[in-house]
């Protein structure tokens, strides 16, 4: 089966789900895909707190644990759709808890199969625009990808720039992870002013780096220049890795 | 944690796990419920095939595996979003199932939850409309129940009404479980024109009885007439069994 570590957050992993129903030829019920979606979300503190050192829990354990749980439930190839956990220092620690565990599950990685995606569209030297939290900017997850992949990278310039468009995800009082549907005007507004900026810097295509901003900014394109929703870059890529033949062109 | 028997059909298992997200009193991430969503669709053949005789296997085998092993994963309150899978002929043989197999699993019933649901806002002679599929058509699923609990109830009257819904939601060139996101015209006229047909008869208020038709008509009303969407009420119950504290006003 195909395993979605939900929790991080839930949305996410409700929409990861989907994606990977959209993507996925069929015309029955019976011809989709087996998933299970492991949705714990007070087992994985905060992955930017952690990375920003307000924290002293690594996210690793509790997602390691949701890892193993959906192996044993039957998962051999497995996810977590949220960029922030994929940085060295968590997603590393998540990879060596299960190699110690013998486990024998293959995980996906979101910001790996992102510049895959990349590679198979835009040559090297292409601007790339980057949105994300703020852990994910702090520790350069994409910027790092991306450069060694050969793309030249925007990201907003300033902490200021940064912390708003992490606040149109955390906010309580208008940020998407509390407010999801609908999403609030104010969130939206922030994360179209940021696309705007990269656009005007010169990005030839913009990341959605965080999967919480794909469902505040659903469009394929804005001013021409694509969005890549790195939620659906990784339901495909799932798909592509557990049952290749049922991947819609 | 709070268990989803998904795969029937995958879509609908999606749709209930985002609505408890949106039904849950929560601010960040880590406030939201644990939920398990399994989706295994090849287990669970189809409902109204079974009860139309067009196949032997009883569904309630596969439905029954996954409801244990969502309690072996940790769930102690499970539910299956499908309303055709609610025919006495299937549901019985799953709690009979389940209860050779000693599960403590507590079931939510969708038809007892939208039944209450109706008693909470309805009085005892209101017309309620249904929509649904044709094995819940067939076996008056909807209509027993709602007479019981006192309701008049309005259904399709001929079977080629009937089918035509039938058809929406299972056709392969137009219905909803082939062609989901998005959904087609046909279809969505299908089920606009059936909802007209039971406004025109007098329904006051008109049951969605198959979670793939909240699918394609998201409206809370039509005409004045509300439309009970029976996947956000199933969510809403099953946040109520598990953590009633955290349930949306």
């Amino acid at each position: 089966m195909i395993g979605i570590a939900g929790g991080a957050g839930p949305f996410a992993g409700s929409e990861l789900f989907r994606k990977i129903i959209e993507e996925t030829k069929a015309l029955s019920d019976q011809e989709h895909l087996p998933v299970i979606l492991w949705s714990e979300p007070a087992l994985i503190p905060d992955r930017t707190e952690y990375l920003d050192g307000n924290r002293n829990e690594n996210p690793a354990t509790g997602i390691s644990n949701v890892f193993l749980a959906l192996e044993k439930a039957g998962a051999t190839v497995a996810a977590i759709p949220c960029n922030t956990a994929h940085a060295p220092a968590i997603f590393d620690e998540v990879k060596l808890l299960l190699q110690k565990a013998d486990s024998r599950l293959t995980l996906v990685n979101i910001v790996e199969e992102t510049l895959r995606f990349l590679h198979s569209r835009y040559q090297k030297g292409t601007s790339v625009g980057v949105l994300s939290t703020t852990g994910t900017w702090r520790c350069q997850i994409y910027k790092q990808a991306l450069e060694k992949g050969g793309y030249h990278v925007l990201e907003p310039l300033t902490i200021k720039e940064q912390q708003d468009i992490h606040l149109a995800i955390y906010d309580k009082s208008y940020g998407v992870k509390a407010h999801s549907s609908p999403v609030t005007d104010k969130a939206r507004t922030i994360f179209l002013r940021a696309i705007d900026d990269l656009i005007n810097r010169g990005a030839e295509v913009i990341i959605l780096g965080c999967t919480e901003i794909p469902v505040a900014i659903t469009a394929p394109d804005i001013k021409n220049i694509p969005l890549v929703d790195t939620t659906r870059v990784l339901a495909r890529s799932l798909i592509r890795y557990f049952a290749p033949q049922k991947l819609k062109e």
